[in-house]
């Protein structure tokens, strides 16, 4: 039988996927599941883009540009504008989905064996996008007790190597909900620059910002010019996850260049997603407004609750839709899995993501797991009542 | 300034795009041009697919699994069993094209510095896709005046070494035309099994196949279950290259397992596109009769005009919609610039793909060039002739 490559044997499962299998056993035995545990929001998608699909006129679903349609990117270039950054349409690589956006840029950056120093807790699929293109991480430690802020600039330094290519930030953060201050993102500007890397920022939770918290981003620090790689999606902000529409930003011209053979070669992103996701840029501000609102209240919602259940430890998000969350239990593995397979209330349980796998440094976050909001605040009160009962008699 | 990889600045440009700024200075000056270089086909979209994103239901784009979701996949497998290959939707990973299919066949099976024997002249991607995996192409070359026929099976053993991974066909062939009988697919399956490597055959183009012969693939060649990794695509079928749709098929189980750990990292394939291409699986037969009608016209008459032309050498193609053509020139690439730069007949002029791009062995196929017969029967007789006027001209 031929052999399997390394780098695929390599490539690391998805830690929120591990245990569908035991979800769907409860499924099976007629338990109703709450699921804390993905980033899937339950958020209605604007009518505006659902509908601008019913309407298409299109004789022939055709590729489009690889960089994306023209129209759609000078539109997006004007949707940065509202937001403080400026940009021409030229500087955007329309991609299927912010996941391809990332594999571009770290093919576009880094050769095999080049190194990329990550915060981490950080998005599980970092640890995919980084095996897939043979290059590694480098994990910087935020923890949980200082809310997950930047680590000092010195632990950053100390990571370079000759190898180091990039610095990448999730920002908002997913699975920490923390958001950078300009102060942070002029630290790691500092940085960049001193040491000729690429900043990377995943933007993709950029409009999820609370508290009356502005959020900054890298593409705004104009000293960034030559260094900044920003990477953004449709599926969060429009709640949209399914088009699989994304976008890599940059102004530095080699770095854009070389990001189109990339696209090139897979020759065009989806076209009915670019039409959704044209008409989704006209969603009213009405939307987004309630939008945070909900989330804002079932941010605070699932603070509160958490926050009453003895031994556990959480950091309040400021952005995005998820958190952190410290059990006080050995193994959240083990756990998650327990509380799929053994426990329930009135036949039902949570589904919750072990926070091991959003860390690549070993045995660090093992009590640890990730809860996305993503569920009404009913369902939320209900689900960490769940997580409360099982968490007194669970002996892990 | 931060630096690129090597990967990327090696990276190829699109053969068939390098072009696009000259047919742009062409439009400009009001030039009519004939696109004979691409692979988008004129083709209607069955309404069927169309229709579907029309009448969808969904109050949120959600992601679907990462393999696709089930019901597809299940009416995949009952696609693929009306032609006669007898597999279950286990076997199918739904991804993003078949571009995606064929990254992610190379990231499964091969590790950087590993080779991938190639019949050339191929599909110019593959050198993108093998350059963004870190894997070399190795060519095994087929000829015009052998009407591009697999090479003697010496020849791929000879090219075989402890690095060889795979062979890779393009079944019927972009951009040769070529159509491989039954017997050649069994002689690679006795190499492969021979030498315990992976047969990958692209079958992007399955349907079509001309002059009653019939299309064998990989698939149906029981022998080579462990060995075979069949890349397939909506894009040319249905004439839907927009929607991104294609699937990895193989009934090594491994082979599966690793191949989703990569469509994990990356989420999804498009579910609006998943739900046109659904629906194109109804496509009735007579949609298909009309369409190979269409091409087998198009082809005939495009042989026909060709073979006109003093000094012009043409492999008549069995299947896809491109064939290879000699011409009487010394490079293409000028001739091809040179038709959109200097060349008209009553403002109209023709866009045609060097060959060499085609090819990684350097400076073979230089006097060739790529036309793909995706234009109507009056339009490719015009350009044919254009073709014709131009090289009486031509002192190249
Ligand atoms: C931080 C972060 N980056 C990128 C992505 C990729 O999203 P998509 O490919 O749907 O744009 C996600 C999805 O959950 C994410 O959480
Ligand atoms: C031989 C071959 N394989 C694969 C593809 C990729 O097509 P897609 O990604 O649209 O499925 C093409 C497109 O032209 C092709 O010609």
């Amino acid at each position: 039988m031929p052999t399997i490559s390394h780098k695929g044997l390599s490539m690391p499962e998805s830690p929120i996927r591990k245990l569908v299998p035991f979800a769907e056993e409860a499924y099976k035995k007629g338990k109703t599941v709450y699921h804390l545990n993905i980033g899937q929001p339950d958020i209605k998608t604007p009518d505006i883009a659902l509908d601008a699909v019913k309407v298409h006129s299109l004789d022939i679903l055709a590729y489009t540009r690889s960089e994306g349609s023209d129209e759609y990117r000078h539109k997006i270039a004007n949707y940065y504008k509202k937001h403080d950054i400026h940009l021409t349409h030229k500087d955007i690589i329309v991609t299927t989905g912010g996941s391809e956006a990332l594999l571009f840029a770290f093919g576009t950056i880094m050769d095999v064996d080049d190194e990329i120093i990550i915060p981490e807790p950080f998005y599980a699929n970092y640890n995919g996008f980084s095996t897939a293109s043979g290059v590694n991480i480098v994990p910087v430690i935020s923890k949980i007790e200082d809310n997950f802020a930047l680590p000092p600039i010195e632990e950053f330094e100390n990571l370079i190597t000759n190898k180091t290519k990039a610095i990448l930030i999730c920002n908002p953060g997913n699975p920490t909900g923390y958001l950078y201050s300009k102060d942070e993102i002029q630290k790691l500007a500092s940085i960049v620059k001193k040491h000729n890397l690429f900043l990377i920022a995943d933007e993709v939770y950029r409009e999820f910002a609370y508290d009356g918290h502005q959020h900054y981003s890298i593409m705004q620090e104009e000293s960034l010019k030559e260094h900044a790689i920003m990477i953004d999606s449709v599926s969060k902000r429009y709640s949209m996850c399914g088009a699989r529409i994304g976008c890599l930003v940059s102004k530095n011209k080699e770095v854009i260049k070389t990001v189109l053979k990339f696209a090139q070669a897979r020759l065009s992103p989806p076209t009915l997603a670019q039409i959704a996701s044209e008409a989704a840029l006209e969603t009213p501000q009405s939307y987004f407004d309630a939008v945070i609102e909900e989330y804002v209240d079932r941010r605070n919602t699932l603070i509160q609750e958490l926050q009453k259940i003895k031994g556990v430890k959480v950091a309040k998000p400021k952005g995005a839709f998820y958190c952190i969350v410290e059990l006080p239990i050995k193994n959240a593995d083990t756990f998650a899995q327990w509380l799929l397979e053994e426990f329930d209330i009135n036949n039902e349980t949570v589904m919750i993501a072990p926070a091991a796998g959003f860390y690549s440094t070993p045995y660090v976050g093992l009590n640890q797991v990730r809860i996305a909001y993503v569920l009404k605040k009913e369902s939320l009160i209900k689900a960490v009542n769940i997580l409360k009962e099982a968490l007194k008699i669970y002996k892990g």
